[in-house]
């Protein structure tokens, strides 16, 4: 028999990132990560099928949206057809046998070296270095044996990279998440969905978007983000990123019909089944 | 006679950065620069009266809002009393004398680096390397005097430090701009006051954030910026951050008594005047 086939998924890293550990709770671990180094090439992968889904960090607790992201979302047009919320546990690795005080250099993806902030403030003289990705930090580290540089990165890169934990849940907040979208080059079946995300300009007039949101309230439809993006090239315009969640289909219908007359350039990124939050 | 005493103005980087030149153009030049390497520091200092007020970067157009400043904000209780947008341009330098062939290393502030993407995605082998700050990283490679190494960072840099514009405007979003707020330890005078920043916690129902927007729709209140915060820790729960304009402040007065009512942990975090937006 032959064995069934695994899902490619295009991730933002390398394997034992985030974004890899996202795909296989999101898809229950039939995947086959197709490794990209940045996002605009994983949009490139999706893109070009190489990849049956990918997989797109969009924001999360500390550092908020990133909001180059929502530019590829507007770029790309892609679906998206599902989310995850994933928290994010960051420990301090280095090469076995390296102690705390010989570390001069950390490196991590930004994003890690912000959440860990309180950690690293209380160091002194360390260099902190950029890259693209947490476990590509972890590897390096692995790979030129240094005892003085350590990485940011999550306990699958410790364990796949042979490194030691030198500080365990470095992030500050404990309680933190990051939300991933799962884009997908054609819009699945709507039926089981119950939320969207969609982007509308409104006319600059006092209470314009006032007036979007009470239609919202009217259908009985939950916010659960707004964000105004300015327009770059145009100070004082704005596009509004909303997030909505419904309960019964026909009332997200009904409400749409009538955003769409009361907005202009609305565009909806996907709609698809809201992802749970869970601490571990 | 005694020459007039500057104000002491704290700013995140070394002088040249760009908080320093939003503070020179904010105070007319009037200034003596108060050198902090954190936002952090840069509201102890303040807090401390080691300055008169500070400068903080709180949102750009390209890399969104700087939300860790937005948690500053309601730790330390300033008063925000003024506001710039600059806009930023960036350039590669390197000691005189360097090729851009002869660079192995780019440093810059991380966000300085995002917003070169598009320059430094053609560049081949490059190591991008994170630092506090554009002008530190400028004035590193004065001071190393390593031809394999350039900075990203303003033209006023490359001026004091004696470098070389390796390649000029690497900024991939040419109307791109800086907004920084003017905080200060005491609330000033209202009077010419028309524009606030505020956040709030609206209760978790269906069009509860809509009817806070009809309040200041009735009151001829304008938005110039919203976006929702998760509450760390607690799921499915947002803070509002808004800015809002008005033409007369009594109608910014009667709309806040009814927002008062309909949110909770109402916050003001300063009245002021607006800042103009200026391509160059």
């Amino acid at each position: 028999m032959r064995k069934p086939e695994k899902l490619k998924i295009a991730i933002q890293g390398i394997s034992t990132c985030f974004h890899e550990v996202a795909a296989r709770e999101y898809f229950q671990d039939a995947i086959d990560p197709v490794e990209c180094l940045t996002f605009h090439k994983l949009c490139e992968s999706l893109k070009k099928n190489e990849c049956d889904f990918a997989m797109m960090a969009i924001e999360n607790t500390i550092a908020g949206s990133i909001l180059p992201n929502y530019f590829l979302l507007q770029e790309y047009k892609f679906s998206i057809v599902g989310e995850i919320y994933l928290p994010i546990h960051l420990h301090l690795l280095a090469l076995p046998g390296a102690q705390l005080t010989d570390i001069k250099t950390i490196e991590s993806h930004p994003m890690a070296i912000r959440q860990c902030y309180d950690f690293l403030h209380k160091l002194n003289g360390i260099e902190l270095r950029e890259s693209d990705d947490t476990a590509i930090s972890a590897r390096k580290v692995a790979e030129k044996k240094n005892k003085a540089t350590a990485a940011i990165a999550n306990e699958f890169a410790a364990e796949r990279f042979g490194l030691t934990m030198l500080a365990r849940r470095i992030e500050t907040h404990k309680k933190n998440f990051t939300r991933f979208l799962v884009l997908s080059r054609a819009a699945k079946s709507k039926e089981e969905s119950n939320k969207a995300s969609l982007c509308f300009e409104v006319f600059n007039e006092v209470g314009s978007l006032a007036d979007v949101l009470t239609v919202f309230k009217t259908n009985q439809i939950n916010l659960s983000k707004i964000q105004s993006i300015p327009v770059i090239g145009k100070p004082r315009e704005y596009s509004i990123h909303v997030d909505v969640e419904w309960a019964h289909r026909k009332n997200y219908e009904a409400a749409m019909k009538q955003v769409q007359k009361q907005t202009h350039n609305l565009n909806v990124f996907g709609e698809y089944k809201k992802g749970k939050i869970e601490y571990k």
